[in-house]
């Protein structure tokens, strides 16, 4: 679409600001040189070669990702050093094996006894090792071994324990990051994963076993604690896009935010006070279930609109209080949304517009 | 995926019963014979060409869209007598002339006098005229104009006095029927409806206009009133999956819904009596919020089950009541997943099993 402008576009569209893109990339690499960690970017928010080249500042290695169609996507173009962080899918061991066997360093997730048994009973060929992170939860409550409890570090042990098989990490996803409100509760779930973790290293390193560590959410990379620098890696990713969550939960600010989602006004009901636009929730997630002031996302420049309701293409749009001016919304004119949660999964098409 | 069980799914996986889907389409079509009336199926639901041959009984004629990308994928694979039920985007009208000239017989819809002006500036080539629906809102209170008010009639009177322009038909959408619980309710709505189309089609007779009706939604679909006869149409789409929304609803039994979503165990979290599971919002429908006893879905031969919440590419499941037995669930292990409301924009996969 170079040149053409973004009236242009048919509705809905994702666009994207390729230069906030840029800027946002680059900080968090700058963030992380400063504190002395490796980046490993996630592919999940985006899911494109575009982004990743940014995120890697052009290498294409070191990432992570969060299903075994990113993994294989970014294999096949050439990335390398993919940790696909995902406890085990047993019905993916083989595919994983032959990521393992073809690219330079595969790694997979694991945070249970039965997924090493997996893992025996698929040994790699070549003489090549399973490279396993170990999940650990230290507080997010959704995958995970809790960091607390003595099967985690059993299960280290085992992993480090057996043939064919490298305990290559461990792995925090400090997911709980996202109920917090501003930079001080940001500090602070940052800095209790980062001391779990780093306790749990301790209990590895006293039992002999010393291997890497990361952690990762963008609002905790975003504001990262000094702590942190004792870690081997993070592995944040919305923040190359950012969204309304992130800029609620003070990951940023709303001029950070690269998306947008372009919609059209192609109903006026005066007699329910409402504009109908064409994005429904194909076209913007649903997630966040609507609870901003204003709904569903921002209506940029328009504070006082709030996207009430979607259903599959269409999207219920009135004023936060008041009569709506229709003269202000003519039929086909655009809006412009910034979503509560970007994810590539809800969109029909990624434009990188500069 | 022919002769192989389903257990051999890489998950998650939406699994179609072809017989089921057969079995609706097929009754679909005995009760519009019943009726008399035309059925015009609607894609929006599956977005395939499978289901379409089967929904138009290998004809490939006479179906009905809800984006000009289902209007184009249908059109480049034989398929004519389209209808684009969209109130006129204005930023696809010439994509929309385009198909105008090139199908025997593609339709639009319009709302608003501003769209018929936007058709009058793009005649179309070659004597073609434009054949559009003028949509009525009957209570559903989303697009079209007010059944009610003098506007419509206006509108529809302007649309057939229009050089270049004929106006095919009036179509409304009882989506209001998705309120209703069990027959009687959907009986209600459904004649309400069918009772303020055919009074505007008396109003349109008084001034000389006579053109085609139709009203459509598959609960009034799956439980028509008899008065449904004296339509020219009707245009249900769901139905040929159904959903748990649909069996709420009353629109069908749980034995008619013809999808499921395969997924896996991959997590047991005794701390907090849950289970993990592999499908999160990319491989099911937010939609319904998680307001069923059973969460966002129902969990197949699990009612004491509920899919309390989703990630992205995770799901958290626990009892209703009681302490989890993961005895019953080992890792790995499938369930089955009735999802709230089926629509393939949330779906990566579709698989036609046989």
């Amino acid at each position: 679409m170079e040149g053409e402008p973004l009236s242009a576009l048919c509705t809905p569209a994702l666009v994207v600001d390729v230069d906030k893109v840029k800027r946002n990339a680059q900080r968090m690499i700058q963030r992380c040189n400063k504190l002395g960690v490796q980046l490993r970017p996630h592919m999940k928010t985006h899911k494109t070669l575009e982004c990743a080249d940014v995120m890697t500042g052009g290498s294409r290695r070191c990432i992570v990702v969060s299903t075994l169609a990113e993994a294989c996507f970014y294999a096949d173009h050439g990335f390398d050093d993919i940790l696909y962080a995902y406890s085990l899918p047993f019905d993916k061991v083989e595919r994983c094996a032959a990521l393992s066997e073809r690219l330079d360093l595969f790694q997979v997730l694991l945070d249970h006894p039965e997924a090493l048994e997996q893992l025996k009973n698929r040994p790699l060929r070549n003489g090549r090792q399973w490279h396993v992170w170990l999940k650990l939860d230290c507080g997010n409550g959704r995958a995970g071994v809790l960091h607390s409890e003595p099967e985690a570090l059993s299960l280290a042990r085992a992993v480090s324990l057996t043939d064919g098989v490298e305990l290559t990490g461990v792995y925090a996803h400090c997911g709980n990051t996202y109920n917090c409100r501003g930079v001080e509760q940001i500090h602070a779930v940052a800095q209790e994963t980062t001391t779990f973790t780093l306790q749990f290293m301790e209990k590895l390193k006293a039992v002999g076993i010393t291997c890497k560590s990361s952690i990762g959410s963008t609002p905790s990379c975003s504001h990262p604690v000094d702590d942190m620098s004792q870690l081997s890696e993070v592995h944040p990713g919305n923040y190359v896009f950012y969204d309304t969550q992130q800029s609620v939960i003070g990951s940023c600010c709303l001029e950070d935010i690269a998306v947008r989602v372009l919609t059209r006004v192609i109903g006026h009901c005066p007699h329910r006070n409402q504009l109908l636009i064409d994005c429904g929730w194909c076209g913007l997630s649903l997630d966040g279930a609507g609870k901003l002031p204003t709904g569903y996302a921002l209506i940029e420049g328009h504070p006082d609109l709030k996207l009430v309701s979607m259903t599959q293409e269409h999207g219920r749009v009135e004023p936060i209080s008041g009569p709506l001016d229709y003269s202000k919304y003519p039929l086909g004119s655009l809006l412009t949304l910034i979503p509560y949660h970007v994810s590539n999964s809800s969109l029909q098409k990624v434009l990188l517009t500069k």
